[in-house]
Order: C-alpha cells, then structure tokens, then sequence
C-alpha cells in the first residue's frame, strides 16, 4: 500500500462523516459558533444538528456551553486544541485526494 | 449557507466512504486495475472488496470485466467516463477542506 492509501485508509470516520464535515469546517474558521448560527449555516434540523454536535463533544473536538443571553437561552460550540489538531490532520489527508486531480 | 458549506452538505456519498475512496483515487491515476491487485494496494479483504466494487458498477463509476489470464480468472475494473467526472467534481469539493488549512 502506498503511504498516499494507508492516509486514507485511517481517515478520522468522527470527522468524515458530511454533516460533521461541515460543523468542523465552520467550527476551525470561526473557532465559536452558538447553536442557532450552526443550523442555519448548515441547513440542519436541530435534531440532526444536536446529534452530530454530541458526537463531536463526545470525542472532545469540541465543548459545548449552555448560557443565556437576556431571556434567550444561546448554546456556544467551541472547538478544542484536540479538535483543531484532528482537523488539520485530516484536511491534511484529504489534500492528497484534492491533488490528485490535476 | 455559503457555497462551499452547499458544496459539503451536496458530497458525493458513493465516493466518499473511505474504502471506496480508496478505490476510485487508485483507479483514476491508473485507469484500470485487477481484483488482486486492488485488494493488494488498499489491503482489503476479497469480501469488503467485492462489495464495495458492485457498488461502484451499480452506479457506473465503474465496469468489471471477467476473463482469463492462461488458466487463471482476471477480473479487471475500470473506471467509466462517468466514474472519472464524478471523482473530479469530488476531489474539486475536498479542495475547500484541504485548503481550509493555511
């Protein structure tokens, strides 16, 4: 096996996973995000968005805040130095699929 | 939603399952390759493979052709016009993910 395949072969399945793909992706660029910004950039549901966000926190690529802003309940993702490494990992995997594309 | 998020939520999911990614990114570079060669490159199982084959024939990412090499089965799989765009509409959308990383 090339070492081009086995990178592939041991791709991280938690952020492979397109909705995941897409949380982790805003989450790197903005670093926070409250939950309501989330649904709406992804066009989730807010089961299928509480889901996915559960599973990351559960790997600890990132935590999750339940707070208030006035009345308004507001729920802050953030993504951890572990989730932010586990990215740059894997985007630096997924680089060998985008290049092998003239 | 931006449109790269649009470009994730829309991803190809026959190409983007690990070992089928595996398969097609070897495919592309070469074209066409044998069962025991495939199974060698990505170190599948001949069951995990099979399957995973049938599933890019059944959506015409790919053909398999049967035929002998001296008194030994070949099976050869090729990857289909259809099959090479698809990969490159895919690799073009992993782009935004490996360059999300400076």
């Amino acid at each position: 096996m090339t070492p081009e395949l086995q990178e592939l072969a041991s791709i991280d399945r938690v952020i492979h996973e397109p909705v995941r793909l897409m949380l982790m992706t805003v989450l790197y660029a903005a670093n926070e995000a409250d939950f309501l910004y989330l649904q709406r950039e992804c066009g989730l549901t807010q089961g299928n968005l509480s889901s996915h966000l559960a599973r990351l926190e559960e790997t600890e690529y990132i935590t999750i805040e339940k707070t208030f802003k006035g009345k308004y309940p507001l729920t802050i993702c953030r993504l951890t130095r572990k989730g932010r490494e586990a990215f740059e990992e894997y985007a630096r995997k997924m680089r060998v699929v985008a290049e092998s594309v003239g």
